[in-house]
């Protein structure tokens, strides 16, 4: 694969990508696969005029990044991220006050997609990722975002301390979870809002957490200590989804 | 590896093998490797009196299932599934009606990780997973649970659907997810509860869905279909929490 190309495996994607108006540069087909999924992708292939290539199950395998590419892989360009702007203008279009999911070095690309899947769903107007100690945009993710990248903005920043200050003079609100935070459900989530995620094994670093204007604890009733980081994401987003429906 | 035997990879399941009192035959340890945690679990075996073993990065890659031992692999024996008594018991002691997610069909070991994880810190009392067409308890699911493993019982049955009949008859009502059901805010989700969360492709089965006493929507704001299936399982299993925290 090139640098520049992104490939995008798997049945679901290669249809969200098709149905969200993505380019995409050349489709690998498995020979002899006719089933409904596959007829899907072909005909959408066909009318953006998509170079189908049918290839063996092996040529899949040696191509695949994932390991689980049903019998397709499509070949786009590579991943466009969006600027903050897009993130507002997102927000500006449904009327609604801007909703952020700010990721604070996240590492599992599988743990990336399934939170860029939350945040299109739970109605936040987009993601933003650093540029260092954190994964980024991979085949991998493309696939666990189920299509999601499509839609919600993307945006990639060297400095995520600093990108908050910004964001704050702009008036937005800034919360982070932690376990000696307030409840969730006694905070008022509803204005305009960047809900930081911290990385996977060490949580939020102390330096973006410092920066948080409220702490917001998940009630916690086990032995263990924390929820997985696209759980606890999801947890956290749907409760502000739902305080704004409420609201 | 023998087929009686569980290899429990990473310092975090490693650790909390040995707080929750599991019993470990032998401990895999990177030679040369003295930072916090790994000192923390070689007091752990210790006090245990398991027998550690030094070996090189090599070996552990070999040994490692998962390819993320973080230089400890524990040996124990295999996971030892619990009984559905064992869940009722749980329930009893904490004097709390029964919070029970059943998974049809979840085939990621990630996600079953995860939403075992989940099950412990949202305060159910168990998990029940099928026998067919469905992950068991492997290395990748373990290290995935960060431990929750240890305490959540996890039960494993022939016929999912059966079981559900019995637990019916013992006062457990069945919610299952789904886009056109009821919005979860709606339903009243106190009372004895067995929560169905379907397979990552194709969701809940119909016969399971069919016997399921009410349906319950997650509200949606986005663009693709649905959200991870452990991200949903997090976001419901805290519904649930949520209203038993008010009621």
């Amino acid at each position: 694969m090139a640098d520049n190309e992104t490939f995008i495996e798997g049945r679901n994607a290669v249809i969200e990508a098709y149905r969200s108006g993505r380019t995409i540069d050349r489709l690998y087909v498995l020979d002899g696969c006719h089933d409904g999924p596959v007829m899907t992708i072909k005909r959408e292939a066909q009318k953006a005029s998509t170079v189908i290539k049918y290839v063996t199950k092996e040529r899949l395998d040696q191509m695949s990044e994932t390991g689980h590419h049903q019998g397709v892989i499509a070949v786009a360009a590579a991943y466009d991220y969006s600027e903050l702007e897009d993130i507002f203008k997102k927000a500006e279009e449904k009327g609604e006050a801007p909703f952020i999911l700010l990721l604070d070095g996240i590492e599992d690309p599988h743990n990336l997609g399934a939170i860029v899947r939350t945040a299109n769903l739970a109605g936040a107007h987009g993601v933003i990722i650093p540029k260092d100690r954190a994964v980024g945009i991979t085949s991998t993710v493309l696939k666990a975002s189920a299509g999601a990248i499509n839609y919600t903005p993307v945006v990639k920043v060297t400095n995520l301390g600093r990108t908050i200050e910004e964001l704050k003079e702009r008036g937005i609100w800034f919360v982070c979870a932690d376990m000696g935070g307030t409840l969730m459900y006694d905070l008022d989530l509803k204005g305009p809002i960047g809900l930081v995620i911290g990385n996977e094994g060490s949580g939020v670093s102390r330096l973006v957490k410092e920066k948080c204007d409220f702490i917001a604890a998940i009630p916690m009733k086990g032995d263990i200590d924390s929820l997985n980081a696209s759980v606890a994401a999801g947890v956290l987003s749907f409760e502000i989804a739902r305080q704004r429906l409420n609201g």
